[in-house]
């Protein structure tokens, strides 16, 4: 199913431990859909400034990302980000934010945009993507992240937002903030419970807590789900990897979800009475998500390996899925509890 | 193969935001002992005092570990340890230590102890560690633990102890702090690196990385393995989980690796000389090492779950096995890649 996704398209001047890059292209919807692109059709929203280069918006349309509602603005400077990373880079401190024309954006999403089916609300202001989520009334599935800029300064408007949306992609430490719940279960539970905005017809039914090196985890309402990192020796620049993780994860979902049929009823229905409530909504198959959750770190994983969006773009689909089964190698056990007790000790249970 | 492990047997106070509890029976051999038991024949070496109850040696004795080796010091007092956890659990402050019998310890096993194939050198002193280890001069499987207080005021003394084991067991941020190392991959596989001690044929060729929450990874010279942690909504006492993880790692290792048969040649046998050189050496097949992960995230799960040993202590072998199999469901996926590219997009790859 065709896929939206609106958010910062920006030029990013980051310095890590291993080198430095001025003004590489970057910014969340940029991420996100260098990834998404590789499973379905992804059309990006957002402004760029007349400084905006046109080979950059190439980077994008030469694989395939639809970019026909990148709006230029006449005599604005594009989202402009400069930061710096610690040593192990766990931490990373922002030297100079310049918001430049997404000061004023108010995003007017072409009939195209508007028509997809699923609906990626990056980090932006959550009464931005509130007014976004409206222009897709009939989105089959909404995902959305944040940060914890916006839990402290405009949280109301934030809980708004995530009653929007299936799905809430967001940093464990910000889900915990967000809740003030220390215990992550507890944490993407109390979400699950919001319910539906006024505006929308499901409230949040996917959470997923972005975990950065330990990996990620995965809680519905009845399930859970949880994967490490794809390790890797040499990390260069983390710059966008939970976008390029959420790219992952959403295409993924948008790619393998049976388009129009009406969700069928479920055996386990009365647990989820809201999906049977609103026939529009995807059906999200446990299979489903679990998948999408390990193209989510494989992807994410390459994104880390060089600056910016470099590792990505010359990315091919052979390489995803070779990592995918290497994920897969390094996570799985054998579970059939074939020994019993051994050696002479008798152990009471 | 039977199992020996040496470390502190203490009493601890705890308070947790859950609640608290006065001079419980704990202690990193007690706890290790307890998760090992499930799996094979286990043996306590370690000093306890006149204050130490008969009672506490019983809840060992009872549940089929061999406690002989529990030296009752006259006039001594229990190890004792008071701390107290912050609102998320993953801070804790040490309110008071008291050596007691351990100021003066010096281990000495008895033949049955000495006799053991495996070894645990839970966390001591490293010198304590190089003491015991040189007891069991034929072990052919001998981990570690160790803390950050060893690597601050000892650390020549603990990597001569680490060179002496096959396993390495230490909190990440430890391993970290132990070689400089930021990158968990790049740690660990400095440590693999640091060959046998003069004293010793082998150097470490397992390097377990504890996670905490999130879980744990497993290094070796040629595999990776992780596993994120048990989800739990309600964690009560954190005290003893590293100890319960080792027990439930090392006692299945030991349960399940063929006694007696020298070593086969090994086809990758040049990447692994040691192995074959030392042909008292345990093969480490990484299925069991897999498994092994597996139990021990298990039972690290049910100690955290309420205070001390309580739960450990009325725990069974199907709810271990139960708690696995639920384990695997919660971290396989389906890595078959049976998705083309959808959509109408035609990303360039």
């Amino acid at each position: 199913m065709p896929l939206t996704v609106v958010g910062s398209i920006a030029y990013d001047s980051v310095r890590t431990p291993f080198g430095e890059r001025e003004r590489m292209l970057g910014g969340a919807a940029v991420h996100f859909a260098l990834a998404a692109r590789f499973f379905d059709e992804v059309r990006v929203v957002g402004p760029v400034g007349a400084d905006f280069g046109e080979d950059d918006l190439e980077v994008m349309r030469a694989r395939g990302v639809d970019v026909s509602d990148v709006e230029r603005i006449a005599g604005g400077r594009t989202f402009f980000w400069r930061g710096e990373y610690g040593w192990d880079l766990n931490t990373r401190e922002t030297l100079d934010t310049q918001l430049g024309v997404f000061e004023r954006f108010d995003p007017k999403l072409s009939e195209r945009s508007r028509a997809s089916d699923v609906l990626f609300l990056a980090n932006i202001q959550p009464s931005l993507q509130q007014r976004v989520r409206a222009q897709l009334p009939d989105a089959r599935f909404v995902a959305l992240d944040s940060m914890n800029l916006w839990i402290e300064i405009a949280r109301e408007e934030l809980v708004r937002a995530i009653r929007g949306a299936d799905c809430l992609i967001l940093n464990d430490a910000e889900l915990r903030q967000l809740t003030g719940m220390p215990n992550l279960l507890s944490a993407a539970r109390e979400v699950l419970a919001w319910g539906p905005s006024g505006q929308t017809p499901r409230g949040p039914r996917v959470i997923v807590a972005k975990q950065g090196e330990y990996g990620s985890a995965l809680v519905t309402r009845d399930r859970f789900f949880a994967l490490p990192a794809y390790p890797l020796e040499n990390v260069i620049d983390p710059t966008g990897a939970g976008d390029t993780f959420a790219g992952g994860l959403v295409g993924y979902i948008a790619a393998n979800t049976p388009v129009g049929g009406a969700p069928r009823a479920q055996a386990s229905g009365a647990e989820r009475p809201e999906q049977v409530a609103d026939t529009n909504a995807v059906q999200l198959d446990d299979e489903l998500l679990r998948t999408a959750m390990a193209y989510a770190t494989v992807l994410a994983s390459f994104n880390v390996e060089e600056f910016g969006t470099e590792r990505v773009c010359r990315l091919t689909r052979e390489e995803i899925d070779a990592r995918l089964r290497e994920l897969a190698s390094m996570t799985s056990f054998s579970s059939a509890a074939e020994t019993a007790p051994a050696g002479s000790a008798s152990p009471a249970a």
